[in-house]
Parts: C-alpha cells; sequence; structure tokens
C-alpha cells in the first residue's frame, strides 16, 4: 500500500514559494465560504514517527485564519477522561458548524499504538476500527468533512530521522531500537498501518497518504488536498450520505406497528395499597441510598433515562429516587432546548458533553430519545436523521456501559383517561400549574403516531446492557415502586461485577487501555 | 455569634405541610419570573458537620423546578482541576442568567478545612477571605444573587448525630474524636467559622445562621429566605451595587492622559537589519522551541497576551513564536464575539472555560481586555463596568500565576504613518484582504480615545507577576525580535524558579493545599 509513497517526490524551494502564496489566498477564501456553511472540518493528522506531524500542523496554523481553527493533542489521558466513556475526549474537540479541528492522530493513535504494542489482537483492533467507521459516519451525515492524513516514510528516512531526534535532549522520542530491531519493527508498524488505513478508508472520509521526505512536498500536498476537499464539499448542495445500510436487522411490521403495541399489552390497573407503598418505599429507599454510596466508592456511574406520556408521573419516580440519595452523589438533568453551540454541534454533543465523572447518579428527565420521539413525531428530524438515530444511540449507550456505567431506560405509560384527569389536575393546583401548557394538549392528540414511535423505540433500542422497563403508570404508587425496585436490582446485580467483567462482552483495542490501568 | 441559633426553634408536622405547599407554589413562581430577568442566584449550603445539608438541598430540588437548578458538590480535585486556576471549578459551577446553581460548602469549605487542620494561619486566612470578597462582589455586579447559609449544631446536638452517622457503615464520616477531645474540637470549629463569616458577610452576599436542629424548621427557613432574597431582587429596579471603592490607588491625570502618553515615548523608529534580523531569529525560535518543552516537562502553563493597534503585527508576532513550538505543545486564541451560553455569564467566565491544562502555551490575540478597550471606547461596555474590570482583571491573572502561568502582555504599538501604510498593503494582498475592514479605518479615527484607554489599561494592569511590554513596531523585524526576547527572558527566568518560589508573594489558605500535593 505504502509504496506509491516511496517515490520521492520534490518541491523546489522556488516552487514552493510560488505556490503556497496562491494556495494560502485559496485557503482563507475557502475558509470564509466554509464560515457561512453549516459544514465542520476535521483534519486527521496520523504517520509514522518522524515524520514531521508537527511541522504540517504548524504550516496550517500559518496559512489559514486562526480565527476557526483549533489543534488539538491526545496526551496521556487525564482522570477526568479516564471516568469518562473513551470517546469523550474526542467529542470535546470536535468543530462548531462553520470551523476547522485540526487532531493529532485523532482517534487512530491509541489503537495503533497498541495493536503495535501488542496489548491487543487483530480482531479488537477490527472491533475498534468498525466503531470508527460508525462513528466517522455519524459525524460525515451531519455535515462534518473528514481528512484524514497518513505521513509515511521509507525504512532508511526514517531511521535517520529518528537518529537525529535522539540526539537532541529535549525531544520526546523514545530511544531507537537496536539496529538489529529497528528493521523488524519498521515493518510490524506497516503491517499495522495498512490494517487500520485498509478497513477505515470510506469514500465518506478518505484517507491521503503522502510522502513526508521532502517537507515541502509534504506541506503543500496537505494543503491542496485540504482546499479540494472543502471546495468539494462546499459545491455539493446536499449532505453526502453513504447508501443506505444494505440490510434492516430489525424489520417491524409498519401497518401494524401504529396499531397494536407492547403498549397494549401493559396492564395499567396494576396498583398497590397506601400502606404497602409507604412500607416499600421505605425500604427500597435505604437499599438505594446504600447502593448510591457503594457505585461511588466503587466508581461506578449509574444513568437512569426517564421518558413517558406526559403527566405519567416521571418527575415523582426522580423525585422518589432522589430523595433518597445523599444530593451530593446525584444530578438531575432536566432536557431543555439546545444552547447555540449545542446546535452547532451533532445532537449527540449536548449529552457528551454532560457526561459526570466517575460514581455519580444521572437521572435524566427526558433524554437523547427526543430524538425519536418528539423530533419524529413532530418533523424536526428528517426521517433519515431519526432512523440513523437508533444505531447512533446504541453505540452512545455501548461506550457509557464500557465504562462502567449502570444504565436503565424508562418508559412511563399512563391510559388515556388517567392523563386527562391529571392534566386537570394540574391546571387545578397552584404549584403543579407550571406543568401543563398548551402543547400537552396537543400532544393527546398525535398518540397514534407517538404510539408507534415509542414502540419501535423500544424495539430497536432496548439492549441487554441497557434495557427499557416499562412503567404502568396509572397508579402513581405502584409505578414509582416498580421504578425503585427496577433501579435497586440492576444496580446490586451491576456492582456485584468483577471488574474485567464490566462492559458489553466486546473487546476493542482501547478498552485494553483501560483495563492496564487497573 | 452562633448564640442566636440555638434557641431550640421547632415546627410542628402540620406547620410544615400547611406552609411547605404555599412556599413551593411561591417558588415555583419566583424561578419562573427569574428565568426572564437577567439574575441568576449562587446558594451556598454550609455549616457545621452532620447539620443535613444534603436535606436541605434535597428540599430545594424538591420544591423547585429542576429545569434551572442544579447542585454542585466540590470533592476531591481532579488532576484536571489541579491543573487549573484554584477558581477554575469554582466559575465551571457558576448558573447562566435566569437561573441556579446550588453549591455545596461553595468556595468557603477549603479555607475552613484547612484553617481547622491547622495547614494555614488566620493571615492566610483573611487574605483568602479577602478574595472571596471580591470575588462575590464581581459577580453579584453583575447581577448574581448570592444567598449563603450556614447551618448550626449546638455541641450536644452535633455529638448526638454524628454517633448515629458513624454507626452506619456506609456513612462517610470521620470517626468521632474521643470523648475529651470532641469539646475541644467543636469550639475550635466554632472558632474559625465565625472568623469566616464575619469577614465575608457582606451586604451585598450575607450569611444566614439557620439553627439545624430540627430540619423541618431548617428546610422551612432556608426556603422562605431563599424566596424573600430572590422576590427582594427582582424587585429592585438596578443592580446592586457597594459604594464605589473609597480611595482609587492610582489616580491619573484625567487631563493630561488623554494627550502625552507612554505610547508618546515609544522610540517607534527602532529597526533591525535584515541579516541580524534572520540571525536572531534563528537562535531565539530555537531557544523558545527548548524552553517550551521544559515548561511541558515541568507543569508550567505560558500565557503570551496580545494586543495592540489594528495592523500592528500581532498576527506576525504570534507567528514567529508557534512556527518554533511543537503544534502539540501550544493553541493560539484569537478573540471572537462571545457565545449566547458565554453572555449568559459574567464577561470573565469565557476566559475562565478555556484555561488550559498544566505545561502548554497559549498564545491569546487580544483578549480579556477587550473590555477596558474597545468595550470601553465604543460604549459597549457601561463606565462602571470597565472601571471595575482592571482589579478583576488583576485578580483573574494573579489566580493564573499563583498556579504557576508565567504570563506575559504584549501592546504593539505603530506610528499613524505606517498604520496607513499597511492598511493600504493589505488592501493590494490577496490573501491579506481578509484582515481588513471597514472598521478598522473607522478605528483610527478614535485613535486620541483608544490612547487614553491603552495608557490607563497599562498603567493599571502592568503588575510584577504579569508586566505589560510595549513594543516598537513600525519596523517588524525589531518588534518581533523584541516580542521573542521578552518571551524567552521572562520563561527562562520562571523556569528556573523552585516550586516554593511560584505564585504571587501571598500567602492563601487554599494555595498551601496545592503545596501539600507536591
Amino acid at each position: 500500500m505504502f509504496e506509491a509513497t516511496k517515490v520521492g517526490r520534490t518541491v523546489s524551494k522556488g516552487e514552493f514559494k510560488a505556490q503556497r502564496d496562491e494556495l494560502r489566498t485559496e485557503l482563507l477564501d475557502a475558509q470564509r465560504r466554509l464560515k457561512e456553511s453549516d459544514i465542520s472540518v476535521i483534519v486527521v493528522v496520523s504517520g509514522v514517527e518522524a515524520a514531521g506531524k508537527g511541522g504540517v500542523v504548524n504550516a496550517l496554523n500559518e496559512w489559514l485564519d486562526t480565527r476557526g481553527v483549533q489543534t488539538f493533542a491526545f496526551w496521556e489521558m487525564s482522570d477526568e477522561e479516564r471516568e469518562r466513556p473513551r470517546y469523550w475526549r474526542f467529542w470535546r474537540a470536535l468543530p462548531p458548524r462553520g470551523e476547522i479541528s485540526i487532531l493529532f492522530g485523532g482517534w487512530y493513535l491509541g489503537p495503533i499504538e497498541q495493536r503495535f504494542q501488542g496489548h491487543c489482537d487483530d480482531a479488537a483492533l477490527d472491533a475498534e476500527l468498525a466503531r470508527i467507521v460508525d462513528f466517522e459516519r455519524m459525524l460525515t451525515q451531519d455535515n462534518a468533512l473528514i481528512v484524514k492524513f497518513w505521513f509515511h516514510l521509507s525504512e532508511k528516512d526514517q531511521k535517520k530521522r529518528l537518529k537525529e531526534l535522539s540526539r537532541d535532549d529535549r525531544s520526546r522520542w523514545k530511544m531507537l531500537p537496536e539496529k538489529s530491531k529497528f528493521s523488524e519493527q519498521y515493518q510490524h508498524f506497516e503491517h499495522v498501518a495498512e490494517r487500520v488505513i485498509r478497513q477505515s478508508d470510506r469514500g465518506i472520509a478518505p484517507w491521503y497518504l503522502v510522502e513526508a521526505e521532502n517537507t515541502r512536498y509534504r506541506d503543500l500536498t496537505v494543503g491542496k488536498t485540504l482546499l479540494q476537499a472543502i471546495h468539494a464539499r462546499l459545491g455539493e448542495q446536499q449532505v453526502v450520505t453513504e447508501p443506505a445500510t444494505p440490510s434492516d436487522p430489525l424489520q417491524l411490521p409498519e401497518s401494524e406497528s401504529a396499531q397494536v403495541t407492547l403498549l397494549d399489552q401493559l396492564d395499567l390497573s396494576q396498583s398497590l395499597e397506601k400502606d404497602a407503598y409507604k412500607e416499600k418505599l421505605k425500604q427500597l429507599q435505604a437499599e438505594v441510598n446504600e447502593l448510591a454510596w457503594t457505585a461511588y466508592k466503587k466508581g461506578r456511574t449509574t444513568v437512569l433515562v426517564f421518558e413517558g406520556v406526559d403527566a405519567g408521573g416521571k418527575g415523582g419516580a426522580i423525585r422518589r429516587i432522589t430523595q433518597a440519595v445523599d444530593a451530593r452523589l446525584y444530578r438531575t438533568i432536566p432536557v431543555a432546548a439546545p444552547t447555540d453551540e449545542e446546535k452547532a454541534h451533532h445532537y449527540l454533543w449536548r449529552f457528551w458533553r454532560h457526561i459526570p465523572r466517575a460514581g455519580h447518579m444521572i437521572l435524566y428527565d427526558r433524554s437523547w430519545y427526543g430524538r425519536v420521539l418528539v423530533e419524529r413525531v413532530e418533523g424536526f428530524a428528517t426521517e433519515a436523521e431519526w432512523r440513523r438515530a437508533y444505531s447512533e444511540i446504541n453505540e452512545f449507550e455501548e461506550q457509557l456501559v464500557e465504562n462502567g456505567a449502570i444504565l436503565m431506560k424508562f418508559w412511563l405509560q399512563v391510559s388515556d383517561e388517567e392523563q386527562l384527569r391529571r392534566f386537570k389536575d394540574r391546571e387545578d393546583t397552584p404549584y403543579k400549574r407550571y406543568k401543563i401548557t398548551e402543547e400537552d394538549w396537543r400532544n393527546r392528540e398525535k398518540w397514534s403516531e407517538y404510539k408507534a414511535a415509542i414502540n419501535e423505540m423500544v424495539a430497536r433500542t432496548s439492549t441487554e446492557y441497557a434495557p427499557w422497563t416499562l412503567v404502568e403508570g396509572d397508579d402513581k404508587y405502584f409505578a414509582r415502586v416498580k421504578v425503585l425496585q427496577t433501579v435497586c436490582d440492576g444496580m446490586r446485580e451491576a456492582l456485584k461485577k468483577k471488574k474485567s467483567e464490566i462492559g458489553t462482552g466486546v473487546l476493542r483495542c482501547g478498552d485494553l487501555l483501560r483495563a492496564d490501568d487497573d
């Protein structure tokens, strides 16, 4: 694969100067047009050691208008990063629309290094690469332009450069391996790199292999490639999309889904006597208090998602939990309208940014599921957007669980009549009045559409590691106890697990890094 | 001081229920009005151990609409927090306008604990309290309402509660001291608390002492106090301000300041030959490269602020530094218009949020000084706002330096004729054209106002630990070398210092915590 990058291309000083000034003008112009678009640009800078990645980035920083470009290097993880899912640090570095992020290594650095060092095998590397492909597709579908550079040096040239660097005492480079080993290592690295590039080289986010020996050639090539990529994207009318996923693993009967659903099978008449409720509540609250402390000590985050029909009792169920948990340990996140910074990113960005440090309990009063519920029904998201959201959400939740989170999701359902009764009660009770709006009344009329959306959501996103619990909510006592009981059972089971048992069962290159840290 | 909180007030169950529902309705109503105001509310919850701070916060969370309330507990610092100035974690927790943050302990917890444990003396405690008073004044002037609660228990009651808690094996409480020591410790803690409260009890951010024995009385009192405070603030027409600082330490001659200033005394004709420039540049760039690596290894952040007249050569000077520094080590931050999240906070918030982790070099292309330059001259900030900004900025920079940052500020000045020449050149060079706007031409006409603002800025914010360097910029070679030389000299000197010598020379309670960590 790398043969084409070893032909010894060079650019003379004179040529370089002549081309650079023109390139610079064009890049600035492209950047200005970018600013007015809703496209974000992600440049990944990777390659063999000593290929001069820093030099390339310096050139780009010099040519581009610094307003609208940010550079990120991913050093050793901070403890705040380790306590969150692995991709948190990358989400932090994603550019808003109209801007450019330049990433050293990006999400490729970790897997390559770990495979190279033998901390994981090819299967784990492939699993991680599959995640990367999904991640890049997701960003691209959200209008990101991803341009990935791989800088290559021949064995001879790399050796020469490393030797120069190792003489330099301020250099952070690893010591040069012994003479006899160098060739072996070079080939091994080339092998890993080839596997990574082949598997992550997609039309939507292609790799550009660049010969790095001549720095002028290298920098000009990068500048021109980036320029062309931006031009091409600006010229397109629409978002680039890959062909739809060939086979949809979960076929729901189109016509029926809106009619008889699992929601209809709930026995909403279930109830609990007040005395039994009080006793059960007391017992479960004591237990959840204890479990929250245990989870804190073990550094396990608990994520509880509450969705449900209006007046379904989400708030009441949440409060029965938070009443019992130390206020320093939990946070309730009511999902409100996104801010402009949030709107300038992928819709999951605002959930990623608020992922808590390890050991805390987070209760979402509504959540990322808005994408496939209200946004779907009200037409705020296009069909393509909400359709792909199922897998995006599953992936997001998978990462939470991999990082040790205990994740449970609740749908609170009440009957039509009970909902009506509660709406009226809200209008009559002073401190509840703020909870009821015109919109709630309107939503009632769209019930059959909501029903189809809920059904599909539960079917497509109920996973073993992040299950949905449907809660029969007509009787508040019954519903609250069911929620609390499910939370306690789920936490108790999860907290029994050993560290090595945490996760979803799939081994990925990056996860091993965390295991090493224990 | 605490006598008034030991009278044994109680509220019966019946009274509590009756009062609670009304209070709740009123709180929700106040919260809705708050939402439409530009007031933010900060509730600090402090007090003796076992006074039930968690219980109070739970009550508030139950009564208030969770949309618009966030709770923050300040546990052990994360490494990301340790690598930034101490108050970074508090800035992260400040509410946007219209919302409420509830802080456990807030900025009081650290100083109290450290003084109590004997890690600092009264003088260091007082120094920290002076900072706190400044901090709270600053927030209040920016329309924050700060409500601070101190919960008190008598010696007997505290002992009883601690005993109960220590029986509970999931409790995080420290073991109870021996019988004979308890009374001693109680009194010592009371003594520290009294000092803290007295010194930080200001009209703009008063302490409310609350007897905590009866939980119903405690919770109701907190709810009512908060309600009254919000009502009072909503009822006011204007921002609460303390009377102007009595004596202005630095009197500039009003009439002259706009005429002859230190800017006029710069010898702008200074220059450097091209050959000498090239040689000097090479030497200084090698040095700054090396110094940047040393600073990284030592975990010292370098903050370089660039301000100057339009076309003063800021960009060029910045690039001569960044060219030489590894792209993984620096970040250029061009200051653009604030986002809506940023506008919802104090103007310094957007600078606090981007403070980098330890060891990096940050170059600000324009900075927080916009407040006393363009915002002053163009009238975007009121006179009261920009006048108080000097001390706010000094305080901000002091905290950066205390945390180990090397901070240097540059003003790049060019003569009127040279500026005109450069403006024309920009209009003629394709890749420079984006740099020149109508506004730049307009700014030229306001030069005498800018001159006065610059002069006052330099006079009021040039401190020993964060000096301004005025750069004679007519000759670019001379200017760039002067900047690079100053940066190298400053970094070299700073990096020679031992850890114990870092800072501004003032000992504060919180700083000692960091020293302990070494």
